[in-house]
């Protein structure tokens, strides 16, 4: 798949919810994933789908999304930029709020290998 | 300004290949900067508006710029990113290549404080 293809892929799995999906179907073995800020001990990068994977439930099992946005992608060559908006709840903190990042992503043999997330620091 | 608005007039400046007076308008004192990639003994990062500055006057100066197009912005919180795409020629080379990246925009202040640039490196 090109650039173009996997970007598609993947946003309109996001447009679905489907976050689970777009990893099972668009990531490299060898992802790795960066995060703009990590919890003070935890890493920012996470390495292989394995981590990465685990990374989503969390997030999906933590959080009640109750509307959201996904625009893009732009492509470049063999990256991508989508824009994120969720209106999420923070489940064990049973706190709302708006979620906005800038999401680029790196695409080596029609998988994503590189995904990095951009978003202001709470 | 907005992200929305500094996004814009950025793209704006871009689009008529005025890089110059985007960095002159819109970037903070203090912006930082980082390259995909730097040459051996180099730094990816530049720290400073003169770094910056004379980062894209040496751009200017070592390429002949044929066409290009510059595609968003998507805008998400403080954030936005840009794809820039340019059929250009490395003048010491006499070397015609397409250069494609996406740029990762922080703004704060009115200002941009960070810019990151994704391509492939060569």
């Amino acid at each position: 798949m090109t650039t173009q293809e996997v970007a598609d892929k993947l946003v309109a799995y996001c447009r679905e919810g489907k976050f689970d999906e777009a990893a099972a179907a668009l990531y490299s073995p060898d992802i790795v994933s960066m995060e703009a800020g990590a919890p003070p001990g935890m890493s920012r990068e996470s390495k292989g789908i394995a981590q990465v994977k685990a990374k989503g439930e969390w997030w999906v099992a933590n959080h009640e999304v109750h509307s959201g946005t996904v625009e893009g992608p732009l492509v470049a060559g063999a990256h991508f930029s989508v824009a994120f908006k969720f209106d999420v709840t923070f489940k064990p903190e049973n706190k709302r709020f708006q979620m906005e990042e800038i999401a680029v992503y790196k695409v080596a043999g029609g998988k994503v290998v590189y995904e990095e997330f951009f978003y202001a620091m709470g």
